[in-house]
Formats: C-alpha cells, structure tokens, sequence
C-alpha cells in the first residue's frame, strides 16, 4: 500500500475528487496548508494578484491506496489538477505498511 | 520507528489522547482535516445532520511511537476511537527512518 | 528522496524557512497543527502563559528533499529552531518513494 500525498490547487479539489470517486476511490483526507514553491524569476497567480514570494495557499489530499492502483491514482490526479501554469502542485508517494479501518477491525487493502 | 496516523471523529480526541498517554505516550501532534469516505448507500452522521457526499470534519492524530510500541498504540487508538457506527476513521502506518528533538539533538527512539 | 517533517514553534517559521531558502530549498509545505509533548514536571511557555498539559499551537513544515541533502536540512532545522527551551519540536524522516511536478510531469529529484 502507499499513501499518496497531493498539494494541489484549492479551486481544483472538487474536480480532483470527483475524478478519484470515477476511478473507485472513496477514501480521501483533505486539509489546508500553506504552499511555498519555486518562483524562477516567475510569480504565481492567486486570486488574481501576484505572489512573488510568500506562502500561497493549498490543498492537501491524502489517500492510502492498494500498490495497483497507486500509478491510476497518480495519473487522475495530473490530469485533473494540472493547468499548464506555475504552481499547480506536487505528488508524493509514501510507503504504507498497515491500515485499519476502526469500526470493524479489517487490515490490510481491505480497510483503505 | 513508525508514524502512526489516525483520522478519527472529533469529539472523540480527548478520550483517545488521554487513553495514549496512560500507555506512555506523551508526544501527538493533532490537526484538523476535512474526510471522505465511504458511504455505501449509508450517511454518516454529524451533529444530528446526515452526510450523504461531502466532507466531514475529523481530526488527525500523528504520534511516532518506537517500533515494541505501535501495536499497543494501534489497539488503543481502535479501543477509543470506535463507535461501532460508520465513520470511526482509519489508521495508518508509515515508516519512520529518524527522529530527532530539537532542543537537544537527541536522535532514534531517544528523541520520540 | 525523503520526506522531512519539523514540528516547531509558530514565531520561528520564517527564520526557518529562509534559512532553508539559503541552503537552496525552494519547496515547502506548512500548516498550522496542535502539538501535545512530554512536560516532565515543567510547564511550556506559550504567550507569556504556563501551559501544563494542553496542546499548544505548532507550525508543521513538510519538505521533500533529495537523498543528499537531508542531513543539511536536518541541520538548518535544528540550528534556527532551536531556543534551548522545552517544547523546541521534532523532526521526522520519511521515506519518498515518488515526487511529481504536476504542471510538467518530471518525476523523482527533478520534481522536488
Ligand atoms: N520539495 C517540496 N517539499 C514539500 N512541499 C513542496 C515541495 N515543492 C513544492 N511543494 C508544495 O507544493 C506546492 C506547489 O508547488 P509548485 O507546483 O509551485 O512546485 P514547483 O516545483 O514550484 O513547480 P512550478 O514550476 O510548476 O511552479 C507548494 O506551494 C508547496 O506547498
Ligand atoms: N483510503 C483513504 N485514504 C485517506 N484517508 C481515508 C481513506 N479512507 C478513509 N479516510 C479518512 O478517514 C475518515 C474516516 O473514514 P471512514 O471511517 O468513514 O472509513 P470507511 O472506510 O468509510 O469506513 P466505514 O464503513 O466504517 O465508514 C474519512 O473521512 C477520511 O478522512
Ligand atoms: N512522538 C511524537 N509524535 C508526534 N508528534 C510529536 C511527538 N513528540 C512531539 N511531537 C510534536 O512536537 C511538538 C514539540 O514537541 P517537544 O519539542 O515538546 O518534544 P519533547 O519531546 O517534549 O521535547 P522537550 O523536552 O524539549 O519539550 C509537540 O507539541 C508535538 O506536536
Ligand atoms: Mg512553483
Ligand atoms: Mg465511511
Ligand atoms: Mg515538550
């Protein structure tokens, strides 16, 4: 299993959502950070004003999936979440050794 | 060492952290975060209303425990944690390669 | 590729992130966390006030980082987040097994 870790956008979490439900995925945990990227003489847009150096912020999606569907679920989220411009986030992939879903004590991919 | 993740209901954060620290923990780092789950035709319940799609707060809890530990904190958080209703939240376990406390550069399961 | 985590105090972000920024980290992701540790019959000071056993405001700084510079960012963590007073935070290393730039689908050390 691995946990995919997304920093995407905020005004592309429901379409990155949506598509992750299309392919099977119902789990997902979302919170809200504050990004700090590359800027390379570039300044990204937010809210129609520019930040040249300071935090932006993001979406964080977390989603532990089984090994086989880690590269679907990668791909869905490049898709969906990419606009082509400065900023539009990161992917991580991290081992995940155990899951468990607490009301009925299931393990493993059972319990993701 | 590992990171033990939880995405538990909210209203069951003190519970489950004073249930921890009865077993010798002493070190969570907790958040808020939005979740998704499964539905499965259900709705989860929150605050009396019913959830039928969208997110849901819970609460995230991270605790890197030395490795004789993570069962005992995996079992304890499920104790606490569960309802027995849908919704409970999930566990997660990571691989944790180091550790360190910043005030006095201790290091492994020292500085946990 | 690592994941490192710093769990530090909210007025040393800044410091720590330029600090970082001179070592030549570009990417970093920051949230806002609630931290609980060991007191061991000291208090932490939080604004001016003794707190004694509840969560204290956290600043969470994720960054990916290539191989060969965790340790250097091990160091500049520990070096500007330290004041020598309890409650100066943790670090944590985690392995990455993946990282992709979304905008143009670099994959590992060139996507962080
Ligand atoms: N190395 C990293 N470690 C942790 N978080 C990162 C890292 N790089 C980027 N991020 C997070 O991802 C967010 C989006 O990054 P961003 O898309 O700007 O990456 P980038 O490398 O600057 O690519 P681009 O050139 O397309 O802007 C950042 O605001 C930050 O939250
Ligand atoms: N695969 C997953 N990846 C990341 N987060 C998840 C995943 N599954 C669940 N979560 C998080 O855990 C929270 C609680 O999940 P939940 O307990 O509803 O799991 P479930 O599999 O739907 O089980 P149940 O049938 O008991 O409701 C979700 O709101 C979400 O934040
Ligand atoms: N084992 C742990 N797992 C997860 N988070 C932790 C752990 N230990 C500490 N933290 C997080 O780091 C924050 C700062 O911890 P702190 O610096 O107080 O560690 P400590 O071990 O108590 O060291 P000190 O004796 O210097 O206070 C905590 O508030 C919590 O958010
Ligand atoms: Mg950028
Ligand atoms: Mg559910
Ligand atoms: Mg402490």
């Amino acid at each position: 299993m691995k946990l995919v870790e997304a920093i995407i956008k905020p005004f592309k979490m429901d379409e990155v959502k949506d598509a992750l439900n299309e392919i099977g995925i119902e789990g997902i945990t979302v919170s809200e950070v504050k990004g700090f990227g590359r800027q390379k003489g570039h300044t990204e847009l937010y809210r129609g004003a520019e930040y040249v150096v300071d935090f932006i912020p993001k979406i964080k999606m977390e989603i532990a999936v089984p090994d086989e569907l880690v590269n679907k679920v990668v791909e869905t989220i490049e898709n969906t979440a990419k606009t082509g411009r400065i900023g539009d986030g990161k992917i991580f992939i991290i081992p995940l050794e155990e899951a468990v879903r607490i009301r009925t004590g299931e393990k493993g991919t059972d319990a993701i």
